[in-house]
């Protein structure tokens, strides 16, 4: 698999088998903005669109160095462990309850005060100052998935002050797939802007796998242990004990996973709760635990050995994504007494997790109509302590199999919007079949758009910069910056060649919907030549002229008509 | 174009060149209750679902006798004209302060206490009772489009209590496509969900391309009369005049279109308010008034000439969808002062235009990030006196060309939940091209989904019926259900056919997500057995059941763990 890729000058073709996607994405190039921090220089990654107009504009980016020109790959040896050569700050006590527990996370550091290359990192990255980062960290309600043992990855960070992530799941099933498919997924998707990336692969080389896609991944990788753990028991849920979760949470954990789904709220007396539901439980890890609670008429080992299982996360800094096992798989199913039963229970376990030093996300819905989805935000940040709430969706119909990522980016905006720090990406397949290339993309693609939207309804601010730039390029008929600044490139370009592929329509003032004929923009430009010959020349010259105008007109009786009824 | 078309037995199969698309969807047939008024036989339409458990599902059904086994067509001839054989009512004042204008509008028999067979027809296909249909169209809440020279449609009611409807865009352009593939896109459009089309033609032919779509088509057919007015002067808007105008507005409603577009608010003093826009005036019609208004510097001649213009869409009850011509065209210009402005003007227009007897809807934006939505129908609301809402999207986002079916399907729920009686869809082509084929279908399907989720949101009575019998297969495992009860059965199904494609599959209890060794339904299926076992068969019983565990364990101390922290 050790290979060299020839960079694609124009569209993201598909690789070769065995090789992975490289090369700019359409008129861009990666650049790096070098941060000194004690001794170090960090180098902050951007993607530079170049413009028409001879200005360029940069771009947050995931997709690591496989968007460079020619990239130096060499698979079977990972990326460069950066993080390896960052200075790294001595153990601290984990919270002030634990000054006895002397942990390296992120989240002990910011509480005792220390900035991090992590959180200067991700405070670059996003136009945040260090101290903001840390301030969030240290009050839990962000966090930063950095495995020490994960140095490959350039660092991010995941909370409500910060722009909306999104992540993107893939992995192997016992029913297809190839691990050359696998890490050609995570390639894929953060290229097109996957945050992190969730590997849950539950059939055969779960190891292996996973090895690939972490040494390879720039961005943080989360997993759901207990499918591997489900794994070495022959997928028989009942025989699963603590200590086989506990050896598969240690394996883990030294390949350097960043973050882990653990379903430890789902508590005995919960699961009879979900039994009249429309759909039951539709969580995997949910209805493992389930069967394992019921088998045994006793308390999760999640739950009974919850310290243990903080300790051993806290040693590598491994972040705790406290998964929502009865998370409602129906409308019908939305927001009941299951759900918030495990909810309140993770709140608990959030506070015992930070107590040992570990950092904490919050799992959520599934499927929620509109009406019922920002309460679920609200519920979670008062019960599980403003912890960065991380969901699925929610789908805002179950009608739709084949456009779930439709159904659930309309959900996945509003609660973004709402205050959710993460989006787990659903794909057309969601319900059907496992997702293939193109529908990763056409997930990643469907969520970058709900998480921007989301910045945009929560006022980020800088989310509208990138709309003002496509905006204006639209307005002044520049067709290949319109191209380049959309989130999808290729797409835009593919589409466009359709209806008018020569290149004189790329820079023609014009296009399909109205013909070289007659045009909306040419009209608004006349529009705008008109107010600039009579002085209007600003917008407050246009309102000063306006208002002159609008008195003139008042006292001519103020409208062409006077209605014929005031009902 | 005289031909007979094989029905597709399964899949919805492309038509060969000059037919159009024909036979039933996916494991469904169209059925018809009579229902008796007057003297006559309405044919109340919908989709009836077969299920695999020997009942049946009946859905809202747009598509004609297209769905029919075989249909007998005509297209030549057109559909049947049934609406003709329906008694009409005399005619009657067309309001309290025009009592001498004696008009056959549903406004106007609506306050007169007159129930229509089309408020019989609308009622009956939605469950609701006539009289509630009477009530809101004569409150000017819901309008009816049908004119009396379209009587092959099947009449349908937009308004904020009904269902959210979806309107489908067509129409030849100058750069592209022919009549018969805008008469198979009607089709096409309505086969999946459209509820009303607008024929947007441009070109050449624009006289005969809507005749066919108006002959052949089962819902109400939307124009922009502006655009054919502008091809008879040569796409030179300041050559535009009132009569001309009014000329292409009579042929129009001589022919049948059902509902025009109206750029009337439009006025001199509002242009300049959008010369500094990011976008400008991105509406087509906005901007052909722009022009006029700016060369000739008066007011346009459809807000001079607006009483006339009524009282000829009146004689024929055609509805106005009073036209935002300065709609938002990006992000940047949402909620703005000219987009305000003209919504304003159209308040006073509604007013006028109803007590000449007609029908109003007003349409709205266009691109609105997700927080400066809801606000939209406050103002709409209060400032159009509750005519029906009708909007473009909005896109809530600019960045994703070739997505903005999905950018606009966000904005679209939101504002749909908000109070927005129809949707106008947006393809994934929007901004880049012309739709084909499946960029129609995309876009309808899409739109159902927002529509849906936006009933589900506002509370529609029976919009959860669909969500929860599809979440019932889909938790037994009933496959071709749960495809046949989808929006979309063929997608669906094709994309389970991916994955897992032998027939076994269809009535497998697994999915390709776990595989068959490991599946969280049985898992649910454990649960309810467990539950049923120990007496707790009904949702009392468990919550019985588990009030008393949780006394219990309440008493035991609550938790496994006391929180080590209350931090």
């Amino acid at each position: 698999m050790n290979q060299r890729v020839q960079a694609k000058k124009r569209k993201s073709a598909p690789p070769a088998a065995g090789e992975v996607t490289t090369g700019p994405i359409y008129r861009s190039h990666k650049v790096y903005r070098p941060v000194e921090f004690q001794g170090v220089t960090l180098q902050i990654p951007a993607r530079r669109i170049e413009l028409t107009n001879d200005t360029t504009f940069d771009v947050y980016d995931t997709s690591g160095i496989y968007t460079h020109e020619n990239p130096e790959l060499d698979l079977a040896a990972g990326l460069e462990k950066v993080r390896d050569t960052w200075p790294r700050h001595a153990p601290v006590p984990a919270s002030e309850e634990h000054p006895e527990l002397r942990v390296q996370t992120q989240l002990a550091w910011a509480r005792a005060g220390v900035i991090t290359p992590e959180m200067v990192f991700c405070a670059e990255r996003e136009g945040f100052t260090p101290e903001e980062v840390r301030a969030e960290v240290a009050a839990g309600r962000a966090v930063i998935c950095a495995n020490h043992n994960h140095p490959e990855i350039e660092p991010m960070i995941i909370g409500r002050k910060f722009a909306v992530k999104i992540n993107a799941n893939m992995g192997n099933s016992a029913v297809t797939s190839s691990i050359a498919e696998e890490v050609e997924k995570m390639v894929w998707a953060t290229r097109w802007g996957a945050d992190t990336i969730m590997d849950l692969s539950t059939g055969n080389d779960i190891h292996e796998t996973r090895e690939w896609i972490l040494r390879n991944s720039p961005v943080p990788v989360g997993t759901v242990p207990i499918y591997q753990a489900l794994e070495k028991v022959n997928g028989d849920p009942t025989k699963l004990t603590w200590e086989i979760y506990r050896d598969t949470i240690i394996e883990q954990c030294e390949q350097g996973v960043d973050y882990m789904t653990v379903h430890a709220g789902v508590l005995l007396r919960y699961v009879p709760l979900a039994a009249n539901r429309v759909t039951g439980i539709v969580s995997r890890g949910g209805s493992i635990m389930a069967a394992w609670c019921l088998h045994r008429h006793q308390e999760s080992f999640l739950y009974t050995n919850f310290v243990e299982l903080c300790d051993i996360l806290a040693k590598y800094d491994v972040t705790f994504s406290l998964g929502d096992g009865l998370r409602p798989g129906s409308i019908a199913d939305a927001n009941d007494a299951a759900q918030l039963a495990e909810l309140e229970t993770l709140g608990e376990l959030t506070l015992i997790a930070r107590s040992r030093g570990c950092q904490v996300m919050i799992e959520g819905p599934g499927h929620v109509p509109m009406h019922k989805i920002a309460v679920n935000v609200e519920w979670e940040e008062k019960w599980c302590h403003d912890a960065p709430f991380y969901t699925l969706g929610p789908l805002a119909t179950d009608i739709a199999p084949g456009y779930d990522h439709i159904t659930s980016a309309i959900g996945a905006a509003i609660i973004g919007q709402a205050g959710t720090a993460m989006l787990c990406y659903v794909t057309p397949k969601e319900h059907l079949g496992l997702p293939n290339r193109d529908d990763v993309k056409t997930g990643v693609i469907t969520y970058k758009i709900a998480a921007h939207a989301a910045d945009l309804g929560k006022g980020h601010p800088r989310a509208q910069e990138r709309d003002d730039e496509l905006s204006k390029a639209r307005f002044e008929f520049r067709w290949h910056d319109q191209f380049a600044l959309a989130l999808d490139p290729d797409t835009a370009l593919e589409f466009h060649d359709e209806t008018l592929p020569a290149e004189p329509a790329k820079t023609a003032h014009f296009c399909s919907m109205c013909g070289p004929k007659f045009c909306s923009m040419r009209i608004s430009q006349d529009v705008r030549d008109y107010a600039a010959a009579n002085g209007l020349d600003t917008v407050a010259a246009i309102e000063a002229g306006m208002r002159e105008k609008s008195a003139e007109f008042q006292a001519g009786g103020d409208r062409v008509y006077l209605p014929l009824t005031t009902k």
